[in-house]
């Protein structure tokens, strides 16, 4: 009986195989990002690999970065309507068409990313980021982390709040809005313009990401303190799938393709954490003049007393923004009980400094 | 011509897949867990659900716990010698058998999750580990997570080194080798019999893994000091897998699992995260009495110097030991100092406490 069946499931597997599964798919995606960019690119690039590899080629990813498709800040459009399959870029650039995917990519004073992948996977993030999305026809998932993220680059020392009054700044999305607030001259200029605009004083500072990013830019140059930040703990972008693709895949491809976006996430994350390291260590080598600053308390206050009344403002004009305000709130008070007494304390009183 | 090629490609793909792709394959995994093992026993489960979906079934895993093999810390030996075609284990287990091993689990004094992952998989440490195993005709691959362990429950508080002198503590492994060096009574014993060892005073103090995991044990109700660690600072266990198992399955089936260890392991730390800090949380509420305490600053120095003596001592025995140290010391020195302009600078001056 036993050898009967094994070989009947034998047939019905070769069956199978050479129809639903031999089928082959072509996924058009889109990205934020400039050809060969540095962890975001290659971000992409690793997950096209993976799934090609997995799927033994059945699904073949098409990669057109911005060069291609001249819309970097469309990609949630052209996902949505269907002009490609997938893109990959940050909820948090949309703010205009979908005002509650913003707090998917970070949220001021909020988690670091070890604590923010928990509350995506185990604490009901991927849930209410799908509430977002769904109605506009879309799955989105974790993309990809660049870590914590550095206040930025400032010509002069911050002492106080009277030296935030008027200071030329270009910092974009919430926390230019809380920077406003707090007298900031906020100004947002493409990335090809940054390292011009600082040189010549256009600007004062300006706001990037971290060490591996910042340093291909040379701001190190130029400016020369260096702020942690308080604004993008753990930013975190986004796959974006339609669909329609989905429901035409068979459920192996979608297994495939999760987890390959799961893994390309995390993997982003550790690729950050290296290439931040490295910078940073290059930076201090080679730019000793370059000197690390904390902005002082009477800063932080005012920027976290200004970030939590923004966002109870998003909060009361919403039900969905005050769940998810509140989620987010809700979690990182709990893990971060977790984190001082782990991770905090291990930094403070055991590590090798 | 271009319909002819695609055509041809279609008939190839179809007849590879009726051959080759259809053949199924059978993994058995043994793990040093229980069965239904919290966070451990669920990152085997998830693995072979993700394995299962993406191959379409074409790999059946078949996990057997410890109940079921009797040998929890023999899996390195049954999957080397193809008892087993997988495990599911922590590499500081086989210190007898495989010393080197040791320092892909963790070391005293190291590195976080996210710096050592960085190693891992960007800084050189798949190939050392690589290196280590393949002697045995072993692959290995991280296998998960625990997050920062705490240095244990202790009934009483340790304020100089002269009270760690004579007490009694149940502390396995590298760091008891430490711990005993200053003077502690080191002693092993088996899970089941630590909760009455502890409440009857056969011993004084434990070290076990985090609350998540210690939680269950209900050693919170007997010893009410709760340390910080300094041994386990990122607790990292492994999937072994037998090299003539993987060379024996195609290159879809072998990426497959590739990428579904990865992102299993990734997964056990963000999870690890999420129950350690519900676990933390619940106790403090539960048990107002148990306190957080971290190891004055003498007691520290002394661990550190122990601990940097005796792994001097074994990279003098090895050329090998050696080089892992020494990769491991450069990385953690590098990549400390992007940790504390980021997410220590941000805990300490920025994050709501």
């Amino acid at each position: 009986m036993r050898k009967t069946l094994l070989a009947a499931t034998a047939v019905a597997v070769a069956a199978f195989s050479s129809s639903a599964l031999a089928e082959k798919y072509t996924l058009r995606l889109a990205e934020t990002w400039g050809p060969n960019s540095p962890i975001l690119g290659e971000t992409t690039k690793h997950f096209e690999d993976m799934v090609e590899k997995m799927s033994a080629g059945r699904i073949d990813v098409r990669i057109d970065s911005a060069n291609k498709h001249k819309a970097p800040f469309g990609i949630f459009d052209m996902v949505r309507n269907g002009q490609y399959d997938m893109g990959h870029t940050a909820s948090y650039y949309y703010k205009g068409s979908i005002p509650n995917a913003m707090y998917f990519t970070t949220v001021p004073f909020g988690m670091l990313a070890p604590e923010q992948y928990a509350w995506f996977y185990y604490g009901g993030g991927m849930e209410l980021m799908q509430k977002v999305y769904e109605p506009f026809g879309l799955l989105s998932f974790p993309g990809g982390n660049t870590g914590n993220q550095m206040g930025g680059w400032f010509n002069k020392e911050i002492n106080s709040l009277e030296d935030l009054k008027g200071l030329k700044m270009r910092t974009p999305g919430f926390a230019g809005e809380v920077m406003a607030e707090l007298g900031v001259s906020v100004t947002n200029l493409p990335p090809g313009e940054l390292y011009t605009a600082l040189d010549r004083g256009t600007i004062d500072a300006l706001e990037w990401v971290a060490p591996a990013l910042d340093f291909p830019m040379g701001f190190h140059q130029i400016a020369k303190y260096y702020y942690s930040g308080w604004q993008e703990p753990g930013a975190e972008v986004q796959f974006l799938i339609n669909q329609k693709t989905w429901n035409k895949l068979p459920e192996d491809l979608q297994e495939i393709l999760r987890v390959a976006m799961r893994t390309a996430a995390y993997d982003m994350y550790a690729k950050s954490t290296n290439d931040s390291a490295d910078a940073w260590n290059r930076m201090q080598k080679d730019y000793p003049e370059v000197t690390h600053k904390v902005f002082p308390p009477e800063v932080i206050e005012a920027l976290r007393e200004t970030t939590h009344r923004l966002l109870e403002e998003e909060a009361e004009k919403d039900p969905l923004a005050r769940e998810i305000i509140t989620s987010i709130r809700e979690y990182l008070a709990g893990v971060r009980k977790w984190t001082n007494i782990s991770d905090k304390a291990y930094l403070n009183s055991v590590a090798d400094q």
